[in-house]
C-alpha cells in the first residue's frame, strides 16, 4: 500500500504531544491538548456546533458502512434516551471472516515500532477531536448524558485518557531499547559479545466491550492501548451505545488505511438484538486481551472464563463519603448535591453511601444533627436543581428502563429524605429525568444493610447513620473491601479522622478525595494526574491508566547474535 | 523498634548500586556487582571457600530456627542428589498464625517507602552473596548442580535475578511522584487546584513456591520483586530444595529486623511429606500473588484457582534448536554438545528437540548427511565428556528418581544416536550422574511425533528429521504454539531462513539465540540484559524480568485535597 501520511509526517506532526503527554503522566499536573469549551471548536479544520450537529442528523437513519470484511447482516436498534430512535444501522460480522482479516495486517503494525503506531494512534484521536461535536451528539443520544456533560466527558475527556493511554503504551515499549551490544569480560580470554534486538510484539486481536453510560470515555483506554501495542482491536459496543464506539472505528480505519496500514486492524462487532455475541467473543482464541466496562455479573464471568486473554475490568461498586465534620458546610452540601445530581448518578464514581454520626456533626455553622445534615442536603440538592433548564443540564435522562426501576423501588428501602422529582425536557419530551431521592437508613439495622451494601446503579443516595467516626470507618473498609468502589469521598476537620480514612484507604486500596467543597467533584477524575479506580478492590481489576494497564498487552521478543 | 540500620545508611550504601542497575535495564549492556569467580569472594567480610564450606557443613544434622510465630513441628527430609541425607529440620507453621503474623509489619514496610524498601532488598542481596561460598553448597546438595554451576547460577547469577527485580519494582514504583500539584485555569475564575498524594500499596501476602532444580535463581526474581513492592512474602520451597530457600529467609528477616522492621515480613513454609500445602496456601483470601516455577500440570492449576492471586507462573515447555546450515561447524557442534551437557539438560532452558533436514545441511566442512549431522554432535558430545572428572563437573547429578527413569525409557523412543553413560563421581559414590542421550526421531512420522510433542525434562534430545527449512519453521511454529518453549535456537547461514524463524519467534513469541557457536549459550540468559521466558507462549505467563512482572504487585492510592 501507498500511504497518504508517511510515518515522517505523522510523526513530525505528533511528537510534541506524545513528548507532553509522556511528561505529565510523571509530573501528574494539569494539562490537555483537547479543549474543553464547545466554541473552541469550527476552526483548523474542526467542526463548528452547528456543522457538528449536522453530520449527527445525517446520520440518522441511515446504514453506517464501514467497509468492514465478512458483514453478513446489518443491525441497530438504538433508541435515545432522549426519545427518538436512531435509526442507523451498522454491519454485523461473519465473526470467523471478520478476525481472520484483522490478523493479516498485524505483522506490518508491529513492525511499525511503538512510534509511529502511537502517532498514528495521535492522529486518529487528533480526527476525532475535530468531530467533538459531531461525538457530543452521539454519546448525548446514546448515554443520555445532557449536551454539555457529553461533550466534555465523551469528547475531551475521553480523548484525554485515549492519549494517556497511548502514552503509557509508547513509554512502556521504549523502557527497553531496540538493539543492545552486550559484552561480557573473560579474563584475559577475548570478551563474550553479543548484538540483541529487542522488538515488541503484541498479543493478538484485543476486544473492547463497550458500556451504556461512557462509550468512549471507557472504551478509548483499552482501545488505545491495545492498538498503541501493536494489536488489533475488535470494538463491541454495548447495544445502546454503538454510534460513538462506530463513529471512532471509522475513524481509526480512515486513518490507518491512510497511514499505509490495513484497516482492519481496527473494527466494529455489533450485535443483533439477545446476540450475546461478547460472550462468544470473549472466548474466541484469537482474542487475547478484554477491557470490559460493566456489572459484576459479567465482568467476573469474563476473568473466570476467559482465559486466553488478559481480562481488564471495571464493574460496580459502592461508593462511600464520609461526613463527619467540616469547616465549610455549605461548601460541603453544595459540592455533594452536584457530585450527586450530576448524569443522574448514573456514573460509576458517584456516591452511594453518605456515612454520617447519629449524633451529628461539627460544622463552621455548629453543630449539625443527623436529621439537619440530611435535611440540609436534600435542600441543597433541591435549591440546585430548582430550576429546570439548569436541572436538564445537570442530570440528563435515565440511560435506561432499568434504572427508572431501580429509583422506583428505592424509595421503599426507608425513610425518604429527598423525593425524586420528575422533569419535563422541553425539548425531548419523550425523555425521563428524574432528580436524586435520597433515602435514610441506619448502620446499625441489618434489614438497612442489604440495601447500603449493594450498588443501586441511578440516582439514590443513602444517607447512613452511624454510630461515630470510627464505626464510618468501619464500614467504609468493609464496603471497599466487599463491594469495592471507584471513589471515597470523606468531610473531616479531625487529623486523626481523615488519618484514619486515609489508612482504610490505603489498606482497602480506594482512591481518597478529602474535604472537596468547590469545583472539583469526587466523581470527576482527570487524565494524565487522577487513576481512575485503583485496580486492587472488587470494582476494578485495573486503574485507568498505569504501567500495568499496559504493560502485559505487549510482550517483548529477544534475537540475540554472536558479533 | 529501634533500627540498628538507618535508612540513610541503607540508602546512601545501596543507592549507587540501585542507579547502575536501573540505567542497565534500560541499556541492557553487561553489568553484575555479584563476582562469578569463588576465589572474588573471603575479604570485605565475605565467606572465603573454606568458610563457606565449613558454614554449610555446620548446618547438616542441625534444626534451623528461623524464630518464626506459630511454629508448630520442625520437618525436613533432605537428600543430596550427591547422596548425602542433609539431616536439617525447618520450622513447620500453623499457617493461620504466621499469616497473622505476617501481616503485623505490613503497614511500616509500605509507610517505608520504595526507596528504602529497595535498599532494605539490596543489603539482603549483599548478605547472600557474602555468603555465597555456603549457598553453593546448599544448591549443590539440593539441585544435583555441580559445584561451579551451583556457585555461579545459585549464587552471583541469582542474586543478579533478585537485583534487576528489585530495579523493576522500584523503577515501576517511581513513575508516579508522591505529591503532585494540579492547577485547572478556569477561565476568568480562579483555577481548580489541588494537591494530589500518591502511594505505593502493596497487595498483600506474596506465596514464592520454589523449584527443585534452581531454587534461588527462580526463587529470587519473585521473591524479590514482591517484597519491594511492599508486600510480605512467604516462600514455600521445594521438599527437596529446603536449604537454599531457608537460608535466604534467614538473612532476610536478619536485615529487616535490624532494619527495625518486622522480619515477619518474610517466611519459610516447609512441608511434611505429602502434605501438599502449596495447594492449601494458594488459595487462601491473604494470598495476593504466587510466584511458581515447575510443572505445567500445577501451573495451570495455579492460574485456573487461585483467582484472589496475581499468579506468574513458569512452567513446562519444548526448546527447539532448527540446525539448517552453519559455517563454523565445529563450532555450533560444541555449543550445542556444551548446552545439552550442561546439569545433565535438567534446564527449563535446555534444548530438546534439533530439527535437522532428512537431506543434510551445508557446513563450512562440506554437506553433511542427517546421519552425519546426528554422529557427529553425538560425537562431540562424548568428546566433550569423555573425561570423568570434566564429564562430572558439567552433568552434575540427576536431581531426582523422575529424571532417571525417564531418561531409561527415553531410549525405547527411537534409535539412539548417543547412549546415555553413567559416570562415577569419585566424592559422592551415590550420585546418579548420566550423560546425555540422543535419540533419533522422524518428524513426519506420527508415532514419533507423541516423543518429540513433549517435554522430556532431563539429560534426552530428540534429532528430529525435517523435510526442509520451511517445514522445520513450521514445526517450531506449532511447538512454541502449543508446548510453548522457554528458549529457541537456529543455525543458519541463509538470510531467508534466519527471517523466517526470528518471524516465527516474533508471532509465536519466543526468545531466539541465533548462530550461537562460542561461550554463550542458548540455555543461558544473563540479567539486566537478556529476558528468561517471554510471558507469551505456554512455558511462561510472565518474562524475568520486564514490567509487567511487577507492575501489578502494587497499586497506586490517590489521597487528594483542595488547596
Amino acid at each position: 500500500m501507498t500511504a497518504e501520511l508517511t510515518a515522517h509526517q505523522l510523526i513530525d506532526k505528533h511528537r510534541p504531544t506524545l513528548d507532553q503527554a509522556l511528561e505529565t503522566i510523571r509530573t501528574r499536573a494539569y494539562w490537555s491538548p483537547h479543549p474543553e469549551h464547545p466554541k473552541a471548536y469550527g476552526e483548523n479544520g474542526s467542526l463548528s456546533a452547528a456543522d457538528g450537529k449536522a453530520a449527527f442528523d445525517a446520520l440518522l437513519g441511515g446504514r453506517m458502512d464501514l467497509g468492514q470484511p465478512g458483514t453478513d447482516d446489518w443491525v441497530g436498534g438504538e433508541v435515545s434516551p432522549y426519545g427518538p430512535a436512531l435509526g442507523i444501522t451498522y454491519p454485523h460480522a461473519d465473526i470467523d471472516v471478520l478476525l481472520t482479516a484483522m490478523r493479516a495486517g498485524m505483522r506490518a503494525w508491529r513492525d511499525a515500532g511503538a512510534e509511529l503506531r502511537a502517532a498514528t494512534c495521535l492522529e486518529i484521536l487528533a480526527r476525532i477531536s475535530a468531530r467533538t461535536h459531531e461525538f457530543a451528539h452521539a454519546v448525548m443520544h446514546t448515554s443520555g448524558q445532557a449536551f454539555m456533560m457529553a461533550f466534555q466527558a465523551g469528547g475531551p475527556h475521553a480523548q484525554d485518557r485515549g492519549l494517556e493511554a497511548v502514552a503509557y503504551a509508547y513509554a512502556e515499549q521504549s523502557r527497553t531499547p531496540g538493539t543492545a551490544e552486550w559484552t561480557k569480560p573473560q579474563g584475559k580470554r577475548d570478551p563474550l559479545a553479543l548484538t540483541k534486538q529487542f522488538t515488541p510484539v503484541p498479543r493478538g486481536i484485543a476486544l473492547v466491550i463497550g458500556c451504556n453510560t461512557f462509550p468512549t470515555w471507557n472504551g478509548y483506554p483499552g482501545l488505545f492501548a491495545s492498538l498503541a501495542t501493536g494489536n488489533a482491536v475488535l470494538v463491541k459496543p454495548h447495544p445502546r451505545a454503538v454510534l460513538p464506539l462506530a463513529l471512532t472505528v471509522q475513524v481509526a480505519r480512515e486513518v490507518l488505511a491512510e497511514a499505509g496500514f490495513d484497516p482492519n486492524l481496527v473494527a466494529l462487532a455489533p450485535e443483533r438484538p439477545g446476540e450475546g455475541i461478547a460472550k462468544t467473543l470473549a472466548v474466541r482464541p484469537e482474542i487475547k486481551i478484554i477491557d470490559y466496562t460493566g456489572s459484576t455479573a459479567f465482568g467476573d464471568w469474563l476473568e473466570a472464563n476467559a482465559r486466553q486473554a488478559q481480562v481488564y475490568t471495571e464493574k460496580a461498586g459502592v461508593n462511600t463519603v464520609v461526613v463527619e465534620s467540616t469547616d465549610d458546610y455549605q461548601g460541603m452540601l453544595a459540592n455533594l448535591a452536584f457530585s450527586l445530581s450530576l448524569y443522574s448518578g448514573q456514573m460509576c464514581t458517584t456516591p452511594q453511601n453518605l456515612l454520617i454520626p447519629r449524633d451529628g456533626i461539627t460544622t463552621d455553622a455548629g453543630h449539625r444533627t443527623y436529621d439537619e445534615v440530611v435535611a440540609d442536603l436534600a435542600a441543597a440538592v433541591s435549591g440546585l436543581l430548582g430550576d429546570d433548564a439548569r436541572a436538564n443540564a445537570l442530570l440528563g435522562a435515565l440511560v435506561n428502563p432499568d434504572v427508572k426501576a431501580r429509583l422506583e423501588a428505592a424509595s421503599g428501602l426507608g425513610e425518604v429524605a429527598l423525593p425524586s422529582r420528575e422533569i419535563g425536557n422541553p425539548d425531548f419530551p419523550d425523555a425521563v429525568v428524574r432528580t436524586p431521592l435520597i433515602v435514610k437508613l441506619d448502620g446499625a439495622k441489618p434489614d438497612d444493610e442489604a440495601a447500603y451494601r449493594s450498588e443501586c446503579f441511578g440516582p439514590v443516595s443513602f444517607a447512613v447513620a452511624v454510630d461515630s467516626a470510627a464505626d464510618a470507618v468501619e464500614l467504609l473498609r468493609r464496603t471497599v473491601r466487599d463491594k469495592g468502589a471507584m471513589t471515597v469521598g470523606a468531610y473531616t476537620t479531625s487529623e486523626e479522622v481523615a488519618q484514619a480514612v486515609e489508612e482504610a484507604c490505603l489498606e482497602e486500596c480506594a482512591q481518597l478525595s478529602l474535604n472537596l467543597t468547590g469545583g472539583v467533584y469526587v466523581n470527576q477524575t482527570a487524565a494524565f494526574s487522577d487513576f481512575h479506580g485503583s485496580g486492587g478492590n472488587p470494582a476494578a481489576n485495573s486503574a485507568l491508566c498505569d504501567g500495568a494497564f499496559v504493560a502485559n498487552r505487549f510482550r517483548v521478543v529477544e534475537v540475540r547474535r554472536e558479533n
